[in-house]
């Protein structure tokens, strides 16, 4: 079964938001064996949207259309379904009442603005918003189904799952299975590892696609096949799976789609061990990443962001000698701050990071984009100096993911406790 | 003139990359006062990239295209762009050289993979990709110009910057001009800002257009403008924003487009005050906001991240009383975050955390979701309780974005050192 999607909204064309609910939508598709076959983005413009549904119908039986439907006055995609769909808008007793207790949890009061919200065509079956007061509508035409549901990520995900992913199992059949499997590679540079896998990409059957996913320091595999016979694709999926990991070894640092942060924790607890960080130029984006995971607690103490040398001195014992001698960004700063935050902190593994992520702050011996890390993994700590290329934002990510790649590489020669 | 956007790649259409190029296409371009028709994603299949092709030249002169030019298989892009533009794969010395050049600067070797990027279409012209391996290529026909660009965002944004956006400039005169004014509005509700705005709305001429951009806490208000003469456009943009920050007074904390986090900063710059940061729940999510801007250093010392109680005792001086007594998540708690990173940094003004970000953690008296917060702005500290719903994802951004309005107001009552 395939899907169209329409991200409807000024703010998305001006670059203002970014539209994150395809990608939502497109994952929690897939496991149905459905696929998104394409996502049009486009203004709040009422022949925009007629068109665009005209090219998705043509190509889809089903249409999901997200945003255009806040209180406000520069929305007109309601209107304009009417006119696709037929039928005029009408107020909604019952779309006014779940407005009504949506805006009560919120200890709001209804006015004339939210109360719009109630209106609603006559053409659709409304799906009440739980969790927002712009209702969902489902549409029905020639035996296609549109349903267009609010811009706001939090809402069209909650009602995804609560009643259209269901709603739409319902309605449709499909006899074709999905399978995906990820691999989380390390290691590698795009091109090597496309070489490295090129008698395995020999192997793989005409329903089974391989993609590559690289972002810095770490490369996702992706897998998927189609097929309409469930057994006959999982045991491929299977065997495949297998002869890769046979073929790259412990460079595959985890079998399902997660983040090195997800991998660095699963490391962490395996092995009973726990983590603290320390962290200037990253400014508390690897604490984040790592306390981003549910469950982080059980291995991560806590972090200190030393932006200033005073905290680095007074807060993680970095002695005024080593700054003053060798510079808040250089080896023995991180080295300090490693050790320093694991005392600190009681643990048995530490991440420090000291750089200049521009755009000022740049000296002709350590220019923008130079970052030094020291990694403290039980007794063994490493030092490393990078020197980054980019945008502020670009340096810090960068060095975030290389210091969770680098980790997991320190943790991989420690085995598990049993 | 209008722009159409195709953004190419299976891995946008699973939703395991976001397709953030769009978004910063349409930010550099509009100041040209050239706007975004519409972007569409597709995965990598050659007839829906044709149809594609077709479909945005009809709409638009020019058709920016992203992604499908990695160096391995899953790339269809190029033989699919020679075959709607005509000619054929001819082997590039000059990408050739610049591929080597690249990966010099990488430490790498040339592979026969990454030689394959040095195969380009004979009905295009190259312009060399300094910063990645990919060369962009440019296209003509009948008068409309195809630009097709790598996926990867930092090379597409430096080459846009670099050469694109100068090309296109050149080939393509406008006698349109845009402006854009963005106000950020704290203190109001969509729908109530928008009654409160009725008469205001009245005021718009039919050139200009406004735009209301939601976000937790915060609304944007965009006027967007085009017109054939830029005075006009300009006194009228003029006059409607002295009207709306007279209509809205201080409820605009900015008029640009900026970040909470911005907006902090230039209030502590102004007041020469100083922060720090004691985060539970947030993670460091808080403190990697403040530091993502340039320049945070003025004014930010930096943070601790206290997950663990005996960190929270331990280095910000939470009494073991307090944390037996009322829990970790408790107004008391918080207030002691708040007051003990201000003394350990030395900071004016300390932002404090403590919550339930979930999934798991939740209690029946304090649910997922429950925030305490603290904010110390100078002598006063103000400490809040929120009931957030939704993921932790959620809970940590609507936390980080309360506490930087909380930050934000209570700053607004001192006035800025002259």
């Amino acid at each position: 079964m395939e899907v169209s999607i329409i991200a409807i909204g000024d703010e998305l064309l001006i670059g203002q938001v970014t539209d994150t609910n395809s990608g939502w939508i497109a994952r929690h598709l897939n496991p149905l064996g459905w696929s998104v076959r394409s996502v049009k983005v486009i203004g709040d413009d009422s022949e925009e949207i007629f068109r665009a549904i005209d090219d998705a119908f043509a190509q889809t039986d089903i249409v999901l259309t997200t945003g255009g439907l806040g209180p406000t006055k520069d929305d007109i995609t309601k209107p304009t379904l009417c006119r696709y769909f037929g039928g005029a808008l009408v107020h909604s007793p019952e779309v006014e009442q779940n407005v009504l207790e949506v805006l009560e949890k919120r200890h709001l009061k209804i006015n004339t603005l939210t109360a719009a919200q109630a209106m609603v065509p006559s053409s659709c079956r409304v799906i009440q918003n739980k969790v927002g007061t712009a209702p969902i509508m489902w549409f029905e035409k020639n035996g296609k189904v549109l349903v267009s549901m609010p811009g706001v990520p939090f809402e069209t995900e909650q009602m995804m799952e609560r009643e259209v992913i269901p709603q739409l199992i319902k309605r449709f059949v499909t006899d074709e299975h999905i399978e995906h499997h990820t691999f989380v590679v390390i290691d590698y540079m795009e091109s090597r590892l496309a070489m490295t896998l090129d008698d395995f990409e020999k192997q793989i059957p005409p329903f089974i696609h391989l993609a590559y996913l690289p972002k810095p320091g770490v490369i996702r595999l992706r897998l998927s096949g189609k097929h309409h016979d469930a057994s006959v694709l999982h045991d491929e999926m299977e065997r495949l799976s297998i002869l890769l990991k046979q073929t790259l070894g412990n460079a595959i640092v985890a079998c399902d789609d997660k983040p090195l942060a997800a991998i660095v924790g699963d490391m962490l607890r395996d092995r009973g061990m726990t983590l603290s960080t320390a962290e200037s130029c990253t400014g508390g984006n690897v604490a984040h990443a790592i306390t981003a995971i549910a469950g982080s607690s059980d291995y991560f103490t806590g972090s200190v962001v030393a932006y200033s040398n005073t905290v680095k001195h007074e807060v993680l014992g970095v002695s005024d000698d080593v700054l003053a001698t060798h510079g808040a960004v250089s080896e023995p700063t991180v080295e300090a701050m490693a050790k320093g935050v694991a005392q600190l902190m009681h643990t048995d593994c530490a991440i420090a990071t000291s750089g200049i992520a521009g755009p000022g702050g740049g000296t002709p011996d350590k220019p923008v984009g130079t970052v030094w890390v020291a990694i403290k993994c039980g007794d063994r700590i490493e030092c490393e100096c990078y020197h980054l290329p980019g945008t502020r934002d670009r340096v810090i990510d960068r060095t975030t993911n290389n210091v969770l790649c680098r980790l997991i590489k320190m943790l991989r020669d420690i085995s598990p406790a049993s």
